[in-house]
């Protein structure tokens, strides 16, 4: 029960077809003989309905059967196996890696894949964790490698992790301490390490996994530079692709975890017998002792960043739908000031209620928009034939990225505390599904790189890439929407909340790179609240620019109906987003110039 | 190994014997017989043993062990049997509530609980519900119903429930279903319905379960005013107090939620077999209906609102404690700026981690700033033989009441959600006590009138309470504050800050207070960021207090020792809850000033 997939569709059409230019996307070479933006409406209808039908019924029984390890493996529910083969079959497993069979543009399958991570995150996380990993071989490895993994991994026979953490770093990879040792074959080195907090480590849900390691190759540089990657699958593959014997990876233990209980998470021994072989991708570290490992992983770090934030929305959103859902028949209280003689109301009637809903929804579709703006650019950049807008869309993406990592899941923990207020006492019963969401949830400020290191990502590297023009075309593309709207009527208290808003975020900018002589420890100090900053702000850009289209849609619908709820719902909720959640942009830019230090003078012993 | 205890108690004595008046309380008539000023120190050592040593390791059991209806009873941990004696044994059961055996202020007794709430809340909350049941036994019983349960629930043999509520309305007290039918006895009601979401409202720890449940007379007027409360003990009670039969109440089902595993949460039936007693408190409804139940609860309501804030501080400050002791040991990364050749350091040396430590460290202390601040004035109100300093402290309390729940329960999500991040890919794993610090947490702001019902408390009533006197006299203590201490030159920022938020909150509680005739609905839309805003306000000052103090101690020590530690530490802490967390007044004056009425305009459709 708790599994409640409640979901809607709409907002997703109006981003791809209203708001940004998906018709553009459809018609670059690598989609346009395989759909076109006719056929959104069926493909999104269509995954919502796998979604609910064949993905959600499963999520309850990754809560209820946390994965365990019994007698040396890790099984997973029935229903998993049988959801599982169906997405495999019908076209949503990893065969979307398979870059022959790619014929969707990223924005519209991260689309459908919001609604079924919504519907159980850790079922579908099997298939994100094969298609990154097949990605990697595609991208690094020779056809020999190619053709022993990828066909059997596109169809989802068997699966893929990433085996980055070791119990002494998770944000320190660099310091990794597991090592490979050359043997007589050089595409093959024997490897021996433990490695931790492996997303789906092991589990009987496919005949093999394939493991992507990370690894010191015995002798290379110390420090990141000296890494190398390398795929060790938990069984052997015989000559013709059979799975052969223990390829000597040994699941250690199984991590109980605050949620994303679907998920067996892994400590991994490798080679405690020194009889686990892996295949080198790519080339051997070089005389001075480099290896390729880094580099080929973040190849995949953009794309793992995007899929965080994006979860983030998907937990987020089902969350709320439910709590929409709860508030409209829970009835509950008086309304406001009318004494106790009033007859009671729905929840959703009373002005706190809808406070806590609208938090929710602003959010989320600030979210929203802020993820299928960066997708819509990964698109451009992976697809487009203009080399200009190819690199301006690249650049975006650079800058996007942390903010959709860092902003949506930092939220999202609020967002889903709302959502169980909302249910009051109910919320904190796991009959239904607030609870569990915000337990899933919390994950996601910390893997795929630490929420802080997304804010130093942004702070440290995005506002000074290519001396600094990277970040003042993103800047110059918020000027240019307040400049081009400072007359607008209907809006001129958002636009004017937004122009200072933008201001105050650039007085911080510069005040921050001004101190870095003087001060270095202020960026830091502070960079936590100025990513979400930057995110508050471009968040107020885009939903501005949905509700405008939205306001003008207005113009030609009569009150009442589905559609016109729709739009008046976005022009609502871009101004409440402005007037009660961007504000925060202000207040950050009075503190950050403050410049308060006192969390680096207090003594540690103080603590 | 998750249930962690982590903690000290230098600052409950700085704020009993140095910043709070504490000598005073203990010149009280009702304790000068039995302690005094100098057996604080004492006492709380005692208490943080007992925590350590007899309550913490009981804490796993309760997890580990979910309390589930088995063969219709609920068994607790044999460490909660043993723990629970021990702690009756000495003195630290429901004896508290008897007045007769009374001896210590409020003030200590609840620094001793803060303890005690941290190494296992659930544990503890069988006393705390145990003496808030007997205590409305003692105010509102007759001799006879005294004797029958009073002796036995001060021991611990027998414990109590509040049963409030029910399936269709936990806000909605006055709507409930449960009826009681008079018997020839015109002490004794049958009683028939069905009660939810009551706290251990079934368990083997005791021979006997003492319900206090409220109930409509048959026949009684409708809503609030008819309302009468029963005791209704699980068990009849023989001739000679020995426990007899049932007493019909059945327990229906255990709620499987998102913490507070240790407590069992039932749904009980009343009456199913026509066959259960409950024993009236006070009159019978008079001749209008009116029955006397609400009033009676409304005795303890305060007293358990104390407690939700109270226990937000013990869970948030041992998820902090502990992150900062993970802090303090992980290495991980290098000091910023420094390259990659620097060598690693430990995370309470990164400027981010700080933050975070930082965040929770000035948060809780503002917390036990004010809960204890309003323990002292309730032992003030309690036991003064000034008139005017009783009734001053009495008006104190009233207006700090809600603060204390609200406040301290919202900001516990956030800062275990820090606590959580501090540890990294740890935090996310239940083998360490944050994650479930965050899962106890959430309840609180839930239960005991929903931080919502609190702000309306605080706006709607207190506000206004004896004709606004009771508030501005709260106002009128910060103004004075900030006044004497305006030209201070240490902390002249913080000053300053604090002046410019106590204005800006003057107001935003004049906007709201004027918008009362034209646009009722802003009271309610903006009340729960007003609360939090009161409360930031107070607690600005009452850290300046505590900061003013230490600065003072800190002229005559030498930097280095654990002394000077702790003073620097409260210098540094109320600078940075001044300079980083105060600031969100004027930012939520802003916003209230904007009075933007989004949510409640856009369509409920729209949602």
């Amino acid at each position: 029960m708790a599994s409640n997939f409640v979901y809607d569709n709409r907002e997703q059409k109006f981003i791809i077809k209203e708001w940004l230019d998906g018709e553009k996307l459809f018609g670059f070479d690598a989609f346009k003989d395989f759909c076109s933006i006719d056929d959104v409406d069926m493909i999104l209808d269509q995954a919502l309905k796998v979604s609910k039908e064949v993905i959600a019924p499963t999520n309850d029984d990754g809560e209820n059967y946390p994965m365990r390890l019994e007698n040396g493996k890790v099984e997973v529910p029935d229903s998993f196996r049988s959801a599982y083969a169906f997405l495999n079959e019908n076209g949503w497993g990893p065969s979307h890696a398979n870059p022959e069979e790619v014929a969707m543009p990223n924005l519209l399958l991260h689309m459908c894949e919001e609604f079924m991570g919504a519907a159980n995150y850790p079922l579908m996380q099997y298939i994100g964790l094969t298609s990154g990993s097949a990605g990697l071989i595609q991208a690094f490895g020779d056809q020999a490698v190619k053709e022993m993994f990828l066909p059997k991994m596109f169809s989802g026979d068997w699966a893929g992790t990433m085996c980055l953490t070791e119990t002494g770093g998770g944000s320190d990879v660099g310091d990794l301490l597991t090592k490979a040792y050359p043997t007589d074959d050089p595409r093959v080195y024997k490897i021996r390490g433990t490695k931790c907090f492996i997303s789906q480590g092991d589990h009987e849900l496919t005949e093999n996994i394939v493991h992507l390691v990370l690894a010191r190759v015995d002798g290379a540089a110390p420090g990141t530079k000296g890494i190398s990657l390398f795929v060790v699958p938990k069984y052997t593959v015989n000559e013709g692709g059979s799975v052969g014997e223990s390829n000597d990876v040994t699941t250690v233990a199984i991590e109980h975890k605050l949620g994303m209980n679907g998920s067996a998470t892994a400590m991994l021994n490798f080679g405690d017998n020194d009889n686990c072989y892996g295949i080198l991708l790519g080339n051997a570290p070089d005389e001075n002792g480099r290896g390729e490992g880094m580099a080929q992983m973040f190849q995949m770090v953009n794309g793992a960043r995007m899929g965080t934030g994006h979860t983030a929305l998907s937990l987020a959103a089902v969350a709320y739908n439910n709590a929409v859902e709860y508030a409209k028949e829970r009835v509950q209280g008086r309304p406001f000031g009318q004494g106790k003689k009033a007859s009671r109301v729905r929840i959703i009637e009373h002005e706190d209620v809808r406070r806590m809903l609208m938090v929710q929804k602003a959010t989320i579709e600030a979210m929203r928009a802020l993820i299928y703006q960066t997708y819509y650019y990964i698109d451009i950049a992976a697809h487009s034939n203009d080399a200009d807008e190819k690199r301006r869309a690249q650049r975006r993406m650079e800058v996007n990225t942390p903010l959709v990592k860092a902003y949506c899941s930092d939220t999202a923990w609020q967002l889903t505390a709302e959502a169980i207020q909302v249910y009051g006492g109910y919320g904190y019963s796991e009959e239904y599904p607030a609870a569990r969401c915000a337990r899933d949830v919390k994950i996601l400020t910390i893997w795929e790189g630490t929420n802080f290191i997304q804010s130093l990502d942004l702070l440290g590297r995005k506002w000074s890439m290519e001396k600094g023009t990277v970040f003042a075309e993103w800047l110059a593309d918020i000027d240019k929407f307040i400049t081009q709207h400072q007359d607008n009527q209907e809006f001129s208290r958002e636009i004017n909340i937004l122009s200072t808003a933008c201001q105050s975020y650039q007085e911080m900018r510069n005040f921050i790179l001004k101190s870095l002589q003087q001060k270095p420890q202020l960026m830091p100090l502070y960079s936590t609240r100025i990513l979400h900053s930057t995110a508050m702000v471009y968040c107020g850009m885009i939903l501005m620019e949905q509700a405008l289209l939205a306001a003008k849609q207005l113009e030609q619908l009569d009150a009442g109906n589905s559609e016109y709820n729709f739009y008046k719902g976005k022009v609502e909720t871009a101004k409440f987003y402005l007037r009660n959640i961007v504000p925060k942009v202000m207040m950050t830019r009075d503190v950050v110039l403050d410049a308060d230090t006192s969390a680096i003078e207090i003594p540690e012993e103080a603590f």
